[in-house]
């Protein structure tokens, strides 16, 4: 929906530290005059006609209208007896791609310097399907459902992906050696796209090797593209390398430009309220929404101004090594941002 | 078997580098004088009758009478159509736990340092099950099977195995999160058999939080249990961090004392019969072996004789950094355990 230029987006602040570090994000697109209006919602899970849980009706329709989310920590406690709030976006609006770029950042200190990968998690099927039965008593099967369509828009994405982001190479990331059937739709699909995109390099490699791998030498990958369970475990893994889940964007994204950001780190309940949270990982997140919506300009000068901050060291969370609290820290990149112009 | 006192021992030396490092084996085996006769057995998937993959009779038969086996690593063709060699050989002898202990190499410097943590992964079953369906076209199926024998054997496993190894901790890796029926099957199996060993300290994680929590400190671990396709993952990401499969031993345990060791490194075809190959992790494989037959006094020679070289670092190969010969190594590492007499 555009205003005069000016788009609208559905901001949900979550739990805990959410509406915190919400602000700190509002806070610095202001400062940055990024043309972006924000419709707060909250989502709780409700149950709708035969006990089905849904998002909020009047969340759904907003998010329906803007097609563009930002999204905080939500808690879900599984003792609630509904499913992941996380896992019911990705399905009500079919998030099919889990997009995480995971970059070394300068003045964060971790085991590992120059990483700059990106991982592309099928969000919808996989393991993730849900469906189980006990066989007999003591014999339980879960199933893992690959499919081809699932795979071949999973396969084009991180192609399109790596294109559109001047990346050289694509993995694709199995174990086809044991699931023959399932990892080798998966994987011929991948193989089908490499054939349609010779200008993106294109190898294939089992999930243990790429994560010994990972943990070895990191800067050998670019773009990484696997089913749902593997990325799971391999966008956490990489986001470990570069500071954690605290530093870590990602993205959701549908088809016809629907798309959800989100910081995938938890609530942390315990510094809630406190002015202390860290908000890196939603404004990074905030910012690849920036670019999703072609907002280059933009989306470049506050990450900047965000990455300058934590470099200088001085006005930095606690987590980032410093002593500021979230509201210094925010003023700090706002003021970055603003000198910049 | 006991022939005054010297077992014998079914030695698989393997493809490529197998035979070489096998010999540098034997060699500090010699040296250490440890009571091992070597019963040396070739495998090569054959077909049996209908069909079936199986190993070679003699192979079984030696494996059937001396119950332990070191092996070094198999060439196992994909395209050839047969199973994988290790899944036969697992399969064959009901190995249903296989333990990693992963522990820092002084001397042999990798991002981390102290890291001293053991994967158990059950072997078995779950997503090797080899099940596999397509539904209609275009959607398949993998089926992971889970039960409460295999689950309540490799949970047992584990905290016997914390207990007789002096660890304190051991932590089971799930994600019944998300499958909650075959994933929560095991964590209760887990639940239960912590409850009968309340000397070992129990704790549950995510597998992506361990991942995640893995690169970031791996120290905080101690002994790790879970399914299949999990310690898959898990154990080559932990061999990663202290050097790699290279150095990293690995057992394959069963019942009634049945128990096969061996490198998990490939068959390195291109430095195969030059004297260049590392026999570490077959070494250190070798040792968990004689600690499994309870001879631990040549275990402790012979793997402290292996760190003190490395450590040294004058004689070491290339792959840890040196200019040595295989040969060299291996003479190097006899020189010291005779030196310790
Ligand atoms: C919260 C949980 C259901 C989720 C998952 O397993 O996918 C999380 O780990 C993630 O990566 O978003
Ligand atoms: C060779 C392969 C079938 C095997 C596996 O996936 O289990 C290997 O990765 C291992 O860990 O032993």
């Amino acid at each position: 929906t555009f205003i005069r230029g000016i788009q609208t987006v559905t901001l949900i602040p979550g739990d805990g530290i959410g509406p915190e570090i919400s602000s700190a994000v509002m806070k610095i697109f202001e400062a940055a005059q990024a043309p972006i209006k924000w419709e707060k919602r909250n989502v709780t899970a409700i149950q709708g006609p035969g006990g089905k849980w849904m998002i909020p009706p009047d969340a759904k329709e907003s998010m329906d209208r803007n097609k563009i989310g930002l999204k905080g920590p939500l808690n879900t406690p599984i003792a609630a007896g509904h499913p992941s709030m996380n896992l019911l976006l990705r399905k009500t609006f079919d998030l099919y791609a889990n997009v995480r770029p995971c970059v070394s950042i300068e003045g964060y200190k971790t085991p590992y310097t120059d990483v700059n990968l990106v991982t592309i998690r099928e969000n919808t099927e996989g393991e993730y399907s849900g469906i189980e039965h006990v066989i007999v008593d003591g014999v339980v099967q879960s199933i893992k459902l690959i499919t081809e369509q699932a795979s071949q828009r999973i396969a084009e994405y991180a192609f399109e992906y790596a294109r559109n982001n001047q990346r050289a190479s694509v993995t694709a990331v199995h174990k086809a050696n044991i699931m023959r059937m399932s990892d080798g739709l998966f994987l011929r699909k991948c193989r089908e796209a490499a054939e349609k995109h010779k200008d993106v390099k294109f190898t294939e490699m089992y999930l243990d090797t790429v994560c010994l791998n990972m943990v070895q030498d990191p800067t050998q990958f670019d773009v990484l593209v696997m089913p749902n369970l593997y990325g799971d475990i391999l966008s956490d893994l990489c986001a470990g390398l570069i500071g954690g889940l605290g530093v870590t964007p990602s993205g959701n994204i549908g088809t016809n430009g629907v798309a959800i950001f989100e910081s995938v780190h938890g609530t942390a309940p315990d510094i809630a309220g406190k002015d202390m949270a860290n908000p890196t990982a939603l404004l990074l997140s905030a910012v690849m929404m920036l670019r999703h919506m072609g907002l280059h300009g933009h989306a470049k000068k506050i990450e900047a101004a965000c990455f300058d901050t934590i470099r200088e060291k001085k006005v930095v969370t606690k987590d980032l090594g410093g002593n500021s609290k979230c509201s210094e820290f925010t003023d700090a990149i706002c003021q970055r941002v603003k000198d910049m112009d």
